[in-house]
């Protein structure tokens, strides 16, 4: 029995797209991130920091979602989006996965914790601390331009946990214009959006983002619920 | 032929650990990452951001700790350091080689840019960010301390890749003695520590951080060396 617990803007999207893609049934438990229910006492005993994604296979609990990925792959996957045993591609597909959160997203979020507007900043952002976190990001974001191809998937024809990893940075970022010199990149995020098991995932993100544009919200920013966690 | 790109302070130390554990053979090219040999046409034509490691196994390059550590495991650990395929275990190795970059090492970076003395630090550090992360990864780190044992490692009684990733940002941090009110991580640095290998694979970052905390040096801060690059 697979749970997934999931909030709309952050990282449970790509969980939520790679289950949708494989057609495997789960439970999904819906919270919001911008308030307290990430830590209400329910969520608090599967995850004591309130992140997301949580998934739950059986008793085995996961809270990063790279595990999370190659675990489905290996044990719900029916061997899709998998690359061959020891094949040059499956390096580069944990190159990739690495890249996504350690290289680019690190950056990604100094910009997000000081540049975004509440509630999704910290409680005293420094903008400059923001914009030079954006312009390494985008810098970095290069490597990337350099390595992908004009059609296809980041390694290879086909999917792989590389594409449902980088869809979580790249998607948002793409939506701030990050890529509007880096064109490889912009398409690609094209090709994944356009999928039907994407727009499945990425719904009630799109809503929540839209409502949190609207105009001050009644919550407090989410390191004003770190504080009080 | 294995060519690893080492610099002194950086996560190439968890590589080259590695690599001696295992008593395989390596070439290793050595830079500095405090002036601009990292920047240096040589290196710019292998990793053209700078970073290390870099890890060449012939034509085959990775960046990312994470995918090299992976790489070497299933190509030349001789069934080392790895879980049995598809047990729980494997999936708990993932898990925590991604925390160790998602979750404790990005609070850890921001701390170092903002409140490193030079060179560790930005060009223009706000102490109370650099604080404020601080505080955050010591609080993720209690997770980590809910989940050693006070013996083995970190899944299990023998070395596995989440030791490899987490030396890295555990040993640093252990240093700036974060760990003082979390007894199971400061053992577990220990043992980490205590080992004749990793010993051969520190040496010349500790020589490194004692020469560092003497004075100001006489090469631009790293953020310089970005600017510059």
């Amino acid at each position: 029995m697979i749970t997934l617990h999931h909030s709309p803007t952050t990282r449970s999207f790509r969980i939520k797209w790679l289950l949708e893609e494989l057609g495997v049934p789960y439970h999904e438990e819906v919270r919001s991130f911008y308030n307290m229910e990430r830590h209400d006492p329910a969520y608090q005993k599967v995850n004591p920091i309130g992140s997301f994604p949580t998934f739950e296979d059986d008793s085995l609990v996961l809270t990063e979602s790279g595990a999370i990925i190659n675990h489905i792959l290996r044990h719900h996957g029916r061997g899709c989006f998998r690359p061959e045993a020891n094949s040059r591609e499956e390096a580069q597909v944990d190159e990739w996965m690495y890249w996504s959160e350690g290289l680019f997203a690190v950056h990604q979020r100094i910009f997000w914790d000081h540049c975004a507007p509440p509630p999704g900043c910290i409680l005293d952002p420094v903008p400059s601390v923001g914009e030079e976190a954006r312009r390494q990001a985008i810098r970095y974001a290069a490597m990337l331009e350099t390595a992908l191809r004009e059609d296809g998937w980041m390694v290879g024809d086909t999917l792989t946990g590389a594409d449902f990893m980088l869809c979580f940075p790249l998607f948002l970022a793409n939506l701030y214009g990050w890529f509007e010199t880096l064109p490889r990149i912009a398409a690609y995020v094209g090709r994944i959006a356009a999928r039907p098991a994407f727009q499945r995932a990425i719904a009630d993100t799109v809503v929540c983002m839209t409502e949190m544009r609207k105009g001050t919200p009644e919550y407090p920013s989410f390191r004003g619920t770190e504080t009080l966690a």
